[in-house]
């Protein structure tokens, strides 16, 4: 994989976008050549729109870059949209009906039939559904799951895959950044929690059972298990830390989750994807752990954290996940569905705009 | 009721002791005179132990009291004690051996056979076991639940009462001083959220069944209720806010739960307890609430909260509740438990010492 | 003083106004007879615009109060302005024009030569300005200072009177509520200090000045103070702490500037003002206050705390002050001002409308 | 500098001592061959002690190392010390008497007559006192300032040197780490500034003017420069920014000194120290930086950042200084005053213990 494909960031200012700009600044197989944001910044050099910090910064070619309006035209073959769900409903199939490879982290288009919501580590098979797209546009439409069910759904994969899952109760404790710019108001959240999040408690089951699913007849057969989700606003930076009550089909233990999450294997391991953490899933034996500050980090944020797996008195077992919203939840769900693309051979099947020799891809 | 009767505060030091002593200051039915501490600041004046500020102030009567151990002896027929469980453990029976009415907010005790664990509002009959304890002392030990636990039976109760509970899945967001002094360090509570308390979670079912139980043949038979609880520490000065998903006997609406919640009746309306708030249950129709900062103070802390009543996908309804857990949840707890044994005669009905005249307390 | 006279609070839904609403509802001279907010919710209940919460609850005879655009017309002859200054620039002087009393939480005006700029316990006699005013218009504008100088100010007047300032280094440490609406957002305060403020550091010389100045001719002479202001936001809800380095004419020790606050006797005490708090200045012994979330609250917001008075190895004494911004700072600084103007016959003055019957309100 | 030189780390479970272990880890001149602890964890494993986090790991072999009892016996020639002041007063003279390089972040001994207090960008020099040093004790002690002077004189040194400094008055706000374990607690800095840091304030004055002063026979002649410091803890995890208004002798322009800032030059630039960092001060143009959260990061936590440099209305200039409290402040001074004692040959001339072959180490 020799030659570097170029890729656009949409919505290169936001959270989301300026993340994927930070993790696509010396990717080593793609190349960061246009960025997109609203009309308001169209024209502006990418590096005078992002807050320079300690722990960031960009090379000095890509911060010269200059943000082009987010319809296009675009050249890159391969499109990053960390697009608002607003713009996102009608650009993203326009998009691919130009013919680009859409690897979007927004919802709107989730739940399409045709549509793959793809974590490589749990469903890299779902891509198929790029195929039945063919009908529809020379392109292809690729799309990550919100930012609490990343985290949430790489805990379940194994104990649903190993052990089956019925049903799944959560309360969710989301990072501020989850809420994008400006975010809540210091006002509202300091010695606060805010109980409601609009709009997210109903993304969560829908989500979990798709990617979970299984593709039949050209669409994906969601799996049966129930999930109940509450979301709340926390004070903190980066990580959302989601509290799970799990109900097996079967009786399991604590100790039976353990070994499950322990031996989970990555089924893209052979893929060699860049992003991809050594340790997708990782099993804390501290008791006071995962911590959102302290664990965030873990595989460079890729990674998701399970602690304080113990019994549940109502379901069978009880346990703590985190994952940085982020990276895990968002920039890095894109990037790695985008290697997963890359690996697998899709851009080669797609006439995508700007591969002048698609071949050498692979 | 037109005497005040003398309590003393056993632990005037800590957290909670400082409520307590806050909510006696000017107590039309009690008059503080007495306060204990460790034998570190025994004969500190009390005035000088407590972190002064512009909220809280000591009338100068109750500044100058000066602090003896918590062994005693005590003149008071009323002990508050606001002990560490280490302490309270052997000391509390030996107060109530000596002939004391011991009211207690500390966990030692609250499990025992034939020791009330009493919430007003919703058990004062429970406090039938001080006949009981008759055969073991002329005093009595009456206790109140912790912290957490306080402000989520409230919720249960008149939908147990009413609509009949099976499960409950909970999920709590506590606040800071609910670890007492010094409680938990900056550096770990800043930008995180911790997600384990200690000997926290087992509390939880034990307390709920034995409140919402009935009192049979000299002691309490639980009531039938699966809890199960995960908590945790929030970056929040006061406030516990607890996440509950809710299994009935029988299949309930949020329009049920709503409606049991509004029509609740405190048993002890006709007390005319001194510390009853109004409204010892309070439904918020707003679509983000209860919020601890905005919600923990209402009826002066001894007002429990619950918001965001809908259906839940795994059992059948979820909720919020909140209460203040120094007032609802400790210090009023405890006081309102008071308050409630002399306003049902119990106090008459021991030889406590101090009362010189018992008869005058009704 | 028998009969209340209406007042209307302009800018109501803000966070000054809000305060300005809460503290005239029962208030002992003032009815709150009219609203004004931004056209975008003219019309609306107040009582659907304020956010509810335990600590705070309005009448329902103040919660029915429709809001009303607030380029009026009027009918109360007092006007209370939380305006936003690019509004308060135009209209303030209009509605003084039209005979009201306007009494400004606004910057707009603070500097014009016959406006007084008044504290009432530093400069009562400041109100003569509106004998001049008289020139322009048949009522009146009274304005307060910035909410760190209000606090600040308060430190330093006895100083100035007593022992003469010649300079004054300051820092400040400001409240998240000194922003007004949304407010800096979490994601930019939490774990961080922000050290600017845009257009803050310039007004807390002039303003300082102007309140200790003297009136002279038709206008105030400044007093000659020179003062270097350094302006942050930190993570806190309410209180701007500040820290003073002092340098006076002639040599002043700490215990001389201790005794100074100590002895500061309020120029208004006989004027019976409602807001009045009994200690104005309060000198704080503890060697680690005043802390914002201890001290803010004293005199009900409005006591400014002063401690950690000590030398100074560059200038002469060096000490920290706090201020509850929104109460002492803002709404109540602004309300203490009208106060003041009917407590000394001003509004009898003015043909104010509204004013059936003038003379009644002494 | 082939061979690496065996050094210890003293006090290396408190948090200065854990960043010296981090920052020992894979370090190119040494190799972290002891760790000594209190006598509580004496005897146990490093990595057992140390609360493993995302952003931090131990390499298997540091892990493992077993902490000893401070007191010794050491077989490094460098003892790298992160002791109490308590422990430090007595037992770091103990140690160069025992022939060890000694190089120190504790305060007992910085103001010691033949001890050099030295940051190496500013003082390199005054490791000449070495020398002095050789009539007491066979090996060396060497110290550097505290976390907050550790910035501030960064920025003041290049003022002094081509400005000359007159006068300086400092607030501080300190981060939370800077007050080791377990510091203070969530209840006291939640919504709320420490306005007292106990001893930190007296320090500044001292150790700026000894760091920017000449060696003169066998001594430090300090620098001439008045100091007064106000220090205060706000609730910012790491990272001690500093508020100062500057007096120079001569007048001096906000442009001078950023001049000053920006042409300032390394004099160790060429002695190649591995942690001295590219930039050891930063010049930030934005108006609203340094921050503490954005900029402490910067080179690693070793560059010092400066901003808002503007015109003082009472002295000549003022700006706000940020420096990482653990880096810049304490582990990373005293490691680099460790690279540059043996860059420059000291170890060379000391017989220490454990140096096999001495010469080796140029």
């Amino acid at each position: 994989m020799n030659d570097s494909v170029d890729v656009a960031v949409l919505g290169a200012t936001g959270m989301v976008g300026e993340q994927l700009v930070a993790l696509l600044d010396d990717h080593p197989w793609f190349r960061l050549a246009e960025v997109g944001a609203s009309d308001r910044s169209a024209g502006d050099r990418l590096g005078d729109r992002v807050v320079p910090s300690g722990a960031t910064s960009l090379s000095p070619r890509v911060a010269d870059l200059r943000l082009a309006p987010v319809e296009g035209p675009w050249r890159s073959p391969i499109l990053l949209s960390a697009l608002p769900s607003g713009v996102a409903g009608d650009l993203e199939p326009a998009l691919a009906r130009a013919g680009h490879l859409v690897v979007s982290n927004a919802s709107s288009h989730r739940q399409g039939d045709d549509i793959p919501l793809v974590v490589p580590e749990i469903n890299p098979d779902h891509l198929s559904l790029l195929e039945v797209q063919r009908e529809r546009w020379p392109g292809g439409l690729v799309t990550n799951p919100n930012c609490v069910v990343a985290g949430a759904v790489m805990a379940l994969a194994p104990l649903h895959q190993k052990l089956g899952l019925e049903a799944v109760v959560m309360t969710t404790f989301q990072a501020i950044s989850g809420a994008g710019r400006p975010g809540p108001a210091a006002g509202d959240l300091l010695d606060n929690v805010l109980p409601y999040i609009a709009g997210e408690e109903e993304k969560m089951g829908r989500e979990i059972r798709k990617i979970l699913g299984t593709v039949r007849q050209d669409r994906v057969e969601p799996a049966e298990i129930r999930v109940s989700a509450t979301s709340t606003r926390v004070p903190v930076l980066h990580g959302h830390l989601v509290s799970l009550s799990i109900a097996f089909r079967d009786r399991w233990s604590p100790e039976d989750v353990i070994a499950a999450i322990r031996e989970f294997e990555s089924p893209v391991k052979a893929d060699g994807l860049p992003l991809a953490p050594v340790l997708p899933l990782e099993y804390l034996e501290e008791v006071d752990r995962p911590q959102p500050r302290l664990d965030r980090d873990r595989g460079a944020g890729m990674t998701v954290t399970v602690g304080r797996v113990r019994p549940c008195e109502v379901h069978d077992v009880k346990l703590f996940a985190l994952a940085h919203n982020l990276v895990r939840g968002a920039a890095g769900a894109a990037l790695l569905n985008a290697e997963l693309c890359r690996a697998r051979g899709w851009l080669d099947r797609m006439g995508a705009p700007g591969l002048a020799t698609p071949s050498s891809a692979r």
